[in-house]
C-alpha cells in the first residue's frame, strides 16, 4: 500500500512521451498494489477532453518473466469484452518498458468503485463476470503455472511448522492436516482455463450493481475454473465484521456464475473439497506473512485464523452449495 | 505518505451524496500528505462529463480550529484568480464536515504536475504567483499565527539539545547560535498578510511553465511576505541532488516576484537575516522528526543538514540577492 519508487514530475513526463496518448497533465501517486507502485495519470488525449490512465511499475514478487502473460490475458479478455483494463502499447508496441531495471507497464483507467459489503445483486454481477471471463479464458496463448496450488499452500504451512503456527494463533498446526489432503485432490480431470484466482472485492470495481472492473491480475494462472469460483465464493460471501457465512450472497454469486457457465457434474461433486482448499491457500499465505510482518508496522498483518474458520465452513457445508 | 483511515465504497459514496457534485465514480487513496489521508474522486459530474475532486481526512497535526482559516483562505485565493484549489461547500454550506471524530473536505482537483528540478522559467512563475497571492491574500478575514516562526525554531533546536543534535551531524549544534539571532530579529514593521509558509516545489502543480495550482496550504499563517518570498527561495533555488545554489533559478524566482511586488526598502534591508531565519525553520523541524523517524521506517528522514548549507549560503550571500 505505498509508492515504492519516486518518479519525479520530468520522468513521468518523458515515460508518458513514449504513448500515443497526449501529453502528462497529472500524476498521483495511489495506495494501492502491495508489490508495485502505482500512479493515476491524466493526459491531455488527442482529441476533445483528457484521458485516465493506471501507470504500474512493478517493485516485487513479479516475475518479469510473468508480464507478457499477465498483460497478454488482459489484452485477450478485453478484446473479448470482459471488463478488465486494456494494456496500452507504446509507440514501439511493446506492452511494458525497462525503466532503471524495473517493468513499467501503462493500464487503461476504468471507473467503479470496489465493495465492501457487497449486496447479493453485486455478489451475483461477479459470479456473472467470472463465468463470461472463464467462457473466454481458455483460447488465450499463453499459460502459467499456478504457484499458489493446494501442494504449494501444504508446503508453505510445513515451512511455518508447528511451533510457528501455534504462536499466531493454538489453532493453526491444526490446519496442516486438511491442506494434506488438499495437496493429495486431484483436479486435472476439470475443466480448465486462465483464472484470475484473486478475485477478491478489492479487485473488483464496480458502479451500482455493474462490474465496470476486474482488476489486478498478479495471481493470474492456468488451473481449473473450480478453483477461481470458489476462490471468489470464499472471498465475497463471508461478512467482513463478523466473518459469519452470508447465505443471500453466497447463493447469489453461485447461480449467477452457473447461469452463465453451468458446473459439470465432476465440478459440483468435488466442488466442498476445492473450497476447502482455497481457503486453505489463504490461511497458508497469511501465516507465512504473519511473521515476515512486525507487529507494529503500518501494514495490517490480516489474521489466517480468519480463513481457518472459512475453511470449517466449507468441510462442513461445501458439499451442499452446488449440490 | 499514506492512506490513514479506510473508508469502504458505501461510505463514501454516502459522503459525496451530502455534497452537489454528482454520484460517485471512482475514489483512488493517494500517497500524498503526511497529516492527511487523500483520495482522488470522480463524480459522474451534474451535466456532461464527470468531475474529479480531492477528498482529504484530516488525521494528525491539524487543529480543528485552524480549519476555518486553511479553507477560508483557499476559497479567498480562488475568487481573486489565483491557482489555490476552492473547497466544495456540502449542502448546507459547510466548509468541513465531521466523520467519525475527523474533519474532512472536498476540495477542487487541479491538473499539472510538481517539478522536481525546476527551470529558471519555473522559478519564474512561481515567484510571479506567490506575488499575486501577497497582493491578495492581506484582506482576507481571518488571521493565524505563525506556529513555526523565529522563535519556535530557536525553542526546538534546545529542546532537541546540543547531544542529539550532535548525534545526527557534529557541526548542528552550531546551528543554535543563529537561531538565536533569528529570533531576535523584529520582523513587525514589515509588510504583512497571510503567507503559504511552506511552498515547496510539491506543494506546486505545473503544466509547462505555468503555474497551475498552488496546495497544501497547512502552514499558512499571518505573517511577513518577506518571509514567505525567503522560504519559497530556499525551497525552489537550491539543486536536489547537490544542494548547490543555482543562481539562475535563484535570480528568475526574485526578480519575476518583485516585478509584481517589489520590495520595499526595509525588506530589501532585512532579506539576508530573514532567509537565514528561513532555512533555520527547516534545520529545526527536520531535528525534531529525526529522532521521532526510526531510521529503517519506510518514512525517508530529511537530513537537517541539507538545511544547515542552505543556511550558510544566505549568510554568505543574503544580503546582496535582492540589494
Amino acid at each position: 500500500m505505498a509508492v515504492y519508487t519516486h518518479l519525479g514530475a520530468e520522468e513521468l513526463a518523458r515515460l508518458i512521451g513514449e504513448y500515443d496518448v497526449g501529453a502528462l497533465v497529472s500524476a498521483k501517486g495511489i495506495a494501492e498494489g502491495v508489490s508495485n507502485s502505482n500512479w493515476l495519470v491524466e493526459t491531455a488525449g488527442t482529441g476533445d477532453g483528457t484521458r485516465r490512465f493506471i501507470l504500474t511499475m512493478y517493485e516485487r514478487r513479479i516475475e518479469l518473466a510473468d508480464l507478457p502473460y499477465f498483460l497478454g490475458l488482459l489484452d485477450h479478455l478485453s478484446a473479448r469484452g470482459c471488463p478488465v483494463p486494456r494494456t496500452i502499447h507504446d509507440r514501439s508496441g511493446a506492452a511494458f518498458r525497462m525503466e532503471s531495471g524495473k517493468a513499467l507497464a501503462l493500464i487503461e483507467y476504468l471507473p467503479g468503485v470496489s465493495p465492501t459489503r457487497p449486496s447479493p445483486a453485486q455478489a451475483a454481477a461477479v459470479g456473472e463476470a467470472l463465468a463470461r471471463m472463464h467462457l473466454e479464458s481458455g483460447d488465450f496463448a499463453l499459460t502459467r503455472a499456478n504457484t499458489m496450488g493446494f501442494a504449494d499452500n501444504l508446503a508453505v504451512l510445513e515451512a511455518c511448522g508447528t511451533e510457528a503456527l501455534a504462536a499466531i494463533d493454538p489453532a493453526l498446526p491444526a490446519m496442516i492436516e486438511p491442506a494434506r489432503a488438499a495437496a493429495a485432490l486431484d483436479t486435472s480431470h476439470l475443466p480448465r482455463g486462465n483464472i484470475h484466482a484473486d478475485l477478491f472485492p478489492d479487485n473488483v470495481l464496480m458502479l451500482g450493481e455493474r462490474v465496470t472492473g476486474m482488476i489486478d491480475f498478479y495471481f493470474a494462472c492456468t488451473d481449473s475454473l473450480a478453483l477461481d469460483l470458489a476462490t471468489t465464493h470464499a472471498a465475497w460471501c463471508f461478512d467482513a465484521q463478523t466473518n459469519a457465512y452470508d447465505p443471500a450472497r453466497g447463493q447469489a454469486l453461485l447461480d449467477a456464475y452457473q447461469h452463465v457457465r453451468p458446473l459439470e457434474e465432476a465440478e459440483r461433486r468435488a466442488f466442498g473439497r476445492i473450497a476447502q482448499g482455497a481457503a486453505l491457500r489463504f490461511v497458508a499465505s497469511r501465516a507465512e506473512d504473519w511473521h515476515a510482518t512486525p507487529g507494529d508496522a503500518l501494514v495490517t498483518r490480516k489474521d489466517p485464523m480468519e480463513f481457518a474458520q472459512r475453511w470449517r465452513f466449507y468441510a462442513e457445508n461445501g458439499d451442499h452449495l452446488v449440490a
